[in-house]
């Protein structure tokens, strides 16, 4: 039994008010856990650990009236900062065990068990939020006048160019080309955007920088002239604040561009102190410093030097405390992964729970994210970052199966449960709060666009945005996907930093309204923000998870969301609890029990 | 595609030279590593784990003709301690990864990915031998002069008895029950270990201690003068050695006995500056500092003191270099994962580094494995100990699987098919060298016997007993029970701590003889010692594993380790790869591709 499909009827336990009194309580403290059986159960344990052993605790048997099958309670301590635990059912003749991989009658290995972060305090407002990924160059030209000027200053040796709004990006402009965009066109986008109905914005750096990425950051604490500067950088806050939209800045904490005062300065002279800063080596065909992916002009931070950590991390006036100051949200950490000492990412965990012990101190609610654009599962103990970029556990593999091909354009003939069992076991190894402040993309400004990769196929895009507002995770979509702007070049950048086009007459409306109802939709559901993740069986060519949200009462709220990756009507037919539930973008209603629903674009259901 | 069944024959790669040119090279060195297919790829590639990034090798075909299908090979950079791994195949219209848990067309997280530990050094010996536990004051009175008499002294308020050899063990005599057993027993009783063809022994404590099972320690440096004191281990220690036989002690390094010397001071003064070892406390109804469960006699060493690791673990006079210089081979410890700071598990693996390292410096190829009880893997890292007591991936579940309860009773319909998955994800999260290190039993001083949770059915007893020679790890049988020895009585300890009987009327001949053979193929069988590990589909009552070690030319020795939990004759149909296999202990001959095997006492084939 492994427990992923059937399983969640026979044996339920999630994080939800209904199964966990109450997350992040203080060490010391208990908390008072649930399960909820309809198997001939003759009694329930509570397994935990502590100390490195097992113990149990019997569970008692409580009435809940609202919903179906039988409750056991019990008090979990919260001992230490990460609790792990499980259930055990006992039957004449047999027992399971009951963890977040499912039902067994093996006892298995840690990792599978629930997880219970003692203490833990999540940024909530992240769950309820739809992100939308800007670019900044690229998404909207609000003053001309910042702009770029053609030959303006060189870059590693070439002068800047300006590239005029709408025309197709270009491989030899992949740094040089500037479009112009900058904050002052977001602010003036604000009420596109909330229409839209977005309410968080990540901004791809803003800082100076050389470069049109602005990855090379010459000076972290002054918004690029280029992009309007402080004003329109304090603009732009307080237009969103009064929109309710918030903003996470892009950190690049791993290395700075070579043209950064302190890299100068130890650039100058062997014997000033910021040399300290960066790791100097003697390799041939290298920089002599070590530096991001060996280019000269990202030379790496050292963090060994205490020095460091103060000016960018956790310092009195670190960079991650200035702009926390300044007005934003929270930060996306620029190749998380990667920071360290010595040249290396050394010290990669303890820096991170440095830096958002930082952020916590300036704004109770910063959310600080990775990217991980790999397996980020042995960073995310809840102590350090709040989640990372899920790449790994959502992104790729969606899109993947989707498009038959891998991000690199490999083809792949992933299907449906082969794509389930790699999202559950990523999922499964996370905390719940650190499971859904996930950061949930399909693209971005480094990996082709989605709509590009599904062949502009309208319908499959929209079974991706659906899985994306469906699964758990904070969503981002990226800027322009809404109104169909894709690429001309496959691959990856600088083909999807195409400017975003202003003319309505560009758009493709019908797209937008089916994305405008998805964000809706789960803008509105506290279960597709908040709600455990179950997949149900659905073959090889769609995807259903079933979420769930269940009050103290045990009443529980339920979504059902269904994706296809064919573009044709594709009929499924899956087993959903009892009760009626409602299809919020079509209006009609469905039964509970066996039905058969068109996965193809995408379906969202909800009960409760 | 799950990758654990039909996948090993499509692709495969493991840690034997076939595969991985050697284990342990240096970080800095790089590696020459090979994949063996027989789908029809069009290219293969490393990936590699590096700063969190993943890179890329191409990989190519290298000609290895004796043996089917095709291979290729890379270089993998040991660039870090451990370094995670996978393959790449690349197929017209398709791409699979090779990961240690099979093919997969997904990336999978990186803990599937395999590993290669840097600049590691096993206990080889270990993986060579067949251990055999003594408890020694159960196994053999040597001197009936050395015994404890009744009344010597007191424990816990009360007087010791001297229970005659033969007397059943009984609940009041837990702990103050002495038989009498000693060192001098264990010496006399060399050569009928030898020809059991046992060559390594585990001895619970042997120190000076009040109570019969010796884990409450007075003398961490003094053998227990009613063992035979320093001569009968020095005797047995050269008698060992002449006969090829390796010591490893049980070292009880998270709590001492109350009656020992650093205690009693901590005790007698508040200014003492051995208080410092102990971890003080006022809680109600508990002793006034830490100790073992609560228990007032044993209390909790407190490795905060850099004093404690000094005298246990890593001083230049500690006990672990003590032992060491005095000819013991190894340490298994006692409750590993307990050893911590401040009363709890703080440290516990940098404890456990500490501890290696010295060992190691005493002896090159000292053995050391913890005792842990519950899943270990986050502690076998390949830097602390060498590996653990196998409980949670072998013993428990596979007892568990063949009496139908678990190891406290419950009763449980385990199948084979979840005995395999549990198994195999308990190994292929190791790196090699530690799933070959990992102290694999079926029971133990601490757990019922196995004859007597199999009714004394020896036909399971024996399949038993085959999968403990024949799966990955160090073998250990726990005394006695190879002639029989079981008990009276439900339950675990004293229960499964009878004296050995050594008159012969009273053993099973016929179960020593098929145990001694089993253990004679094991000795002499490198693929059982070194060899890969892979299940092959064999239902709910048999589980079939296929055993593979590949030299550098390709050529492949197997084995199959075939086991049923069932008493009766029980055919079991399997595929095996072709050529002819014999059987070590029937002596016939079977030919590869389908065959149909009584799986009835456990089998062994080999080829090659």
């Amino acid at each position: 039994m492994t427990g992923r499909d059937r399983a969640g009827e026979q044996a339920w336990h999630d994080h939800t008010p209904g199964y966990t009194e109450r997350l992040g309580a203080a060490q010391g403290e208990a908390v008072r856990v649930r399960v909820r059986v309809t198997l001939p159960v003759t009694g329930v344990q509570l397994k935990f650990v502590r100390v490195g052993e097992v113990e149990t605790a019997q569970a008692r048997e409580v009435e809940l009236p609202g919903s179906a099958g039988r409750w056991f309670e019990a008090e979990l301590p919260v001992h230490a900062s990460r609790v792990r635990y499980a259930w055990t059912l006992l039957f004449e003749g047999d027992h399971l065990s009951l963890t977040a991989l499912g039902l067994h009658h093996t006892r298995r290995g840690f990792r599978d068990w629930f997880q219970y972060l003692a203490g833990h305090v999540s940024p909530e407002w992240a769950w309820r939020s739809v992100f939308y990924q800007v670019f900044p160059d690229r998404f909207r030209n609000g003053d001309p006048g910042n702009d770029v000027r053609d030959g303006e200053y060189e870059y590693q040796g070439r002068p800047v160019e300006r590239a005029g709004w709408g025309t197709p990006v270009t491989k030899a402009g992949d740094i040089h080309a500037h479009y112009g965009g900058d904050l002052n066109g977001v602010t003036q986008a604000l009420p596109y955007l909330t229409d839209l109905g977005v309410n968080g914005l990540w901004l791809t750096p803003i800082f100076v920088s050389p470069s049109n990425h602005r990855y090379d950051i010459t000076d972290y604490r002054r918004v690029d002239p280029h992009l309007g500067g402080e004003a329109a950088w304090d603009e732009l806050v307080g237009a969103a604040d009064a929109a309710g939209v918030r903003i996470v800045l892009d950190g690049v904490f791993n290395h700075v561009g070579n043209e950064h005062a302190l890299f100068q300065a130890a650039l100058a002279s062997e014997a000033a102190p910021e040399r300290a800063l960066f790791t100097w080596r003697d390799e041939p065909n290298k920089p002599p410093y070590h530096a991001f992916f060996d280019l000269p002009t990202l030379p790496k931070i050292d963090y060994r030097a205490p020095e460091a950590v103060q000016e960018f991390l956790n310092g009195e006036e670190s960079v991650v405390r200035f702009w926390l100051r300044r007005g934003a949200s929270g930060w996306r950490l620029d190749v998380a992964h990667m920071l360290g000492a010595g040249g290396t990412d050394e010290d990669n965990l303890p820096l991170h729970r440095a830096l958002k012990a930082a952020a916590r101190e300036e704004r109770a609610d910063a959310y600080v994210f990775g990217e991980r654009f790999f397996d980020p599962e042995h960073a995310l103990d809840g102590q350090g970052e709040d989640g990372a970029m899920n790449y790994h556990g959502f992104g790729l593999p969606v899109m993947q199966w989707l498009s038959g091909e891998s991000h690199y354009g490999v083809p792949s003939r992933l299907g449906g449960t082969e794509l389930a069992d790699l999202l559950h076991d990523a999922h499964h190894a996370l905390a719940p709060q650190v499971a859904l402040s996930m950061f949930n993309l399909l693209e971005s400004h480094d990996i082709a666009r989605a709509l590009f990769r599904l062949d502009e196929d309208r319908t499959r895009f929209l079974a991706a945005f659906t899985l994306l507002m469906g699964y758990p995770g904070v969503p981002c979509t990226y800027y322009g996907s809404e109104i169909g702007l894709s690429q001309h070049t496959p691959g990856m950048m600088p083909w999807c930093r195409e400017s975003m086009p202003w003319d309505e007459a560009q758009w493709d409306l019908g797209l937008r309204e089916q994305v405008r109802a998805r964000i809706g939709v789960r803008r509105e559901t506290r279960v597709l923000q908040e709600g455990s993740l179950r997949f149900l069986p659905a073959g090889e060519d769609a995807l259903a998870l079933l979420r769930e949200y269940t009050g103290a009462d045990g009443r529980a709220e339920r979504a059902l969301v269904l994706a296809s990756r064919l573009s044709g009507a594709h009929p499924v037919t899956l087993s959903l609890p009892a009760g009626e539930w409602r299809d919020p973008l079509g209006g009609e209603t469905v039964p509970g029990g066996e039905v058969t629903l068109d996965a193809a674009g995408g379906r969202l259901l909800l009960q409760g």
